[in-house]
């Protein structure tokens, strides 16, 4: 769609041309240019002049639109760039198109009816003893190892694209995070990126996918959900587990809050440890019944709302429906429930990301709390999704000051160092050596792990 | 900057008004409009009208250009995505810009000359002897774990975001297919996203941190590097290490295409294995040379695009400088390097991908071979960058299969495989039930691991 620079307007009528010729036939004929007076002709010449200068700048509003918005100047590899992004989303909207001749069962398109009892399973009533017969039976998959439990941490992300693509960086660096924390700690990790269940998808895909996990793992004692927006923070400190012998569910959370204030936020299901056991499976049984998504969440988010303090109005969560599950049947539950706030199992990221360097300065890692935080945690920041609470400048800074920190742990064991907390650079902390080993006795924190805490009320 | 659709040319002359007099006063003066004779006046209706849609037509242009190249009617969803992607781009330029003031070491910006030589650290000569009093020392730290010796396999990216935004989730899903392939074989991840060397960036990245990774962890018996473009496709198959007994290097390749051709891709540098030992730590020491970025590795790549055929003129890969060290010191090397090809360690994608259908109708996954490629590796398709050496859509196209191919092996043990090797959607591949263990002593690859391949010449 381009226009000549300066064409020259013709003498014909037809199509796009403009006349010169004043001659009566108004357009047609290709008359000659009759001697006219000399204030016509400057007016006529003055005419053409303007009809030129406007097609000209058409012309150029033709171009711009052409190679996008932004200076006419702007250059040919964000052109390329635009393009290959472009033509990479059309290629995966056809990819995953899901039209693929090989699948032979049609997706399940109704949601179900607020009458329908969802139900994440067969029912099982003695998960317990089958798995420790199997454990007895199974001696080379022992449920703890060197006198540590046998920990599984749990966390994903959708299997498609972030719909900003900034998200799926930070999916990758927040994996990162977790791959140099469960090395050296011993734990296994699960990355879940598939969707078990369609009514149970979005925040609630986390239940389907721990009890598969406990009952497809019997060697696994505590099932570790963390959220992909979590970070660990503190690369020493270890879950003082035996502070919780006697308990199935280790949540951060605040009691007053809890049950005195029935607020929303009185606990955070972003990290959060579950006994692999009878009572777990029961739990979950319990909780998933207001995740099936369509109009029973949304019912049951009407129901949350008006029962938990400050929530707004939004389908149900699964937060909200553990809170509500675990205040409404209080003494069937709670027993169990460990509402640990002495670390920051979860730690929101607004109070503790400015203090970093202060942290640095003053504390040291393994203490987990507010000097130290355990975990990070973004909580609204959604890096992978359009719409986020904070403003994004805030959340992105925050994070790669999170990513920073924690791994700055990482690699002092290696003699590196971050060079400041938003710099992807590093450099060297202390001189290379023909005798590196010292360095290993010295740095290798799995070599300097924090002595157990002792049971507390 | 826009103009109104419909304006009535003005009389005035001044700025864009066009003239309607035919008075002899072309501009200035607004003169009322004279009687004129029938025809003039038709055609300049005619001239006015066409100037209108004139005008008209600048309208639109001009508003196309301002809300973006596509259809007028391109959703404001997509304009707000638009922006998103803009703004994160130029908060995360701002972020990273290293004008961290708590950057105390400024970055070394000259290039090393051809007369320098490059060196990875100090000289090491005894480390063979230093990590065995070392592995005396520490028995909580064997080098073998339950028979089989403790491998860490290192992989990474660059810590940018990709330049095409699709590339960092298929980093993520990469890493993840490595995760699962780990966890199920008791093998320990370090994802790599920092240049320890500033000199050796890029492919030559991987030599540093091997290195280091050698010093730091005299408790791994085995580094094996992988690229973030290779990827696990049998679950099951375990690397032989006994074949390996007497070997130092084991890297996938083929003699006569090294010895007798000196082919550029004789070997294959994106997965390989180095003994944690004094000889690997000569080969990293001689290997590295060519490899500091400027005019030392733009020579030495002239060098080894004349010494190995078919090698494209460009700068000085390791892949290229491995084969040139090899070839050219054969007697000090060759001896304790295994190049393997009797089952895929690395496997070029383009000959295995369209073949995993028929593969999963005649074979099953532990051969590792071409039967059931081990690993397939996803060589000039860089969905990080932005020139790829082959399409876009085969290769996003060839990468989904590939996970999928992968994920449903994983996700065998769990019940589900994925609709179609297309699809990220997954449905049961068998029923639920109230006695899941039968299934796990069935399907977990971790209690049907191959017998170990006997030593062969």
């Amino acid at each position: 769609m381009g226009s000549p620079a300066h064409k020259r307007p013709s003498g014909s009528g037809g199509g796009g041309g403009l006349p010169t010729s004043t001659s009566q036939n108004g357009g047609g004929a290709r008359g000659g240019r009759g001697v006219l007076p000399r204030g016509r002709q400057m007016q006529k010449t003055f005419n053409n002049i303007k009809i030129t200068i406007l097609c000209g700048f058409v012309t150029i509003l033709v171009l711009r639109g052409t190679i996008g918005v932004g200076y006419l100047g702007s250059s040919s590899a964000d052109a390329v760039n635009q393009n290959i992004i472009e033509e990479t989303n059309r290629i995966l909207a056809e990819i995953r198109s899901d039209s693929d001749p090989t699948d032979l069962e049609g997706p399940q398109e109704t949601e179900m009816s607020t009458n329908e009892t969802y139900a994440l399973g067969p029912k099982i009533t003695d998960w317990d003893s089958q798995r420790k017969v199997w454990l007895d039976k199974n001696p080379e998959f022992p449920s703890t190892v060197n006198g540590k439990a046998r920990i599984l941490l749990l966390t994903g992300s959708p299997p498609k694209p972030c719909d900003n693509p900034i998200g799926d960086h930070y999916l990758l660096k927040s994996v990162k995070n977790k791959i140099d924390y469960c090395r050296l700690h011993g734990i296994e990790i699960v990355y879940n990126m598939a969707h078990l269940d369609k009514e149970l998808a979005g925040y609630w895909a986390k239940l389907p996918m721990i009890r598969r996990l406990m009952l497809s793992h019997p060697e696994v004692e505590w099932i570790w959900w963390m959220d992909s927006d979590a970070w660990f923070t503190d690369i020493l400190f270890q879950i003082p587990l035996v502070r919780y012998e006697k308990h199935n569910l280790v949540i951060h959370g605040y009691p007053d809050l809890l049950f005195d204030q029935k607020s929303w936020i009185a606990l955070n299901t972003g990290s959060f440890l579950l006994r692999n056991c009878q009572w777990s499976m029961d739990l979950l049984d319990a909780w998933a019944p207001m995740g099936p998504k369509g109009p029973i969440r949304d019912e049951a988010g009407k129901v949350l709302t008006a029962y938990l303090k400050g929530r707004p109005a939004f389908e149900a969560d699964d937060q909200s429906a553990l809170i509500y599950l675990l205040l409404s049947q209080k003494d069937t539950w709670m027993e169990k429930v460990f509402v640990e706030n002495q670390y920051y199992l979860h730690g929101f990221w607004e109070g503790l990301v400015d203090k970093y360097e202060e942290m640095m300065e003053k504390y040291h890692p393994g203490l987990g709390d507010e000097r130290w935080p355990f975990v990070t945690h973004f909580v609204g920041c959604k890096p992978c999704g359009s719409y986020a609470d904070y403003a994004v400048e805030r959340c992105l800074k925050s994070m790669e000051r999170a990513f920073n920190f924690a791994d700055n742990q990482v690699l002092k064991l290696y003699g590196f160092g971050h060079r400041g907390l938003l710099s992807p650079k590093i450099k060297r902390i202390r001189n290379e050596t023909v005798t590196p080993l010292e360095f290993v006795d010295k740095f290798d924190i799995r070599r300097t792990t924090q002595v157990e805490t002792k049971p507390q009320n």
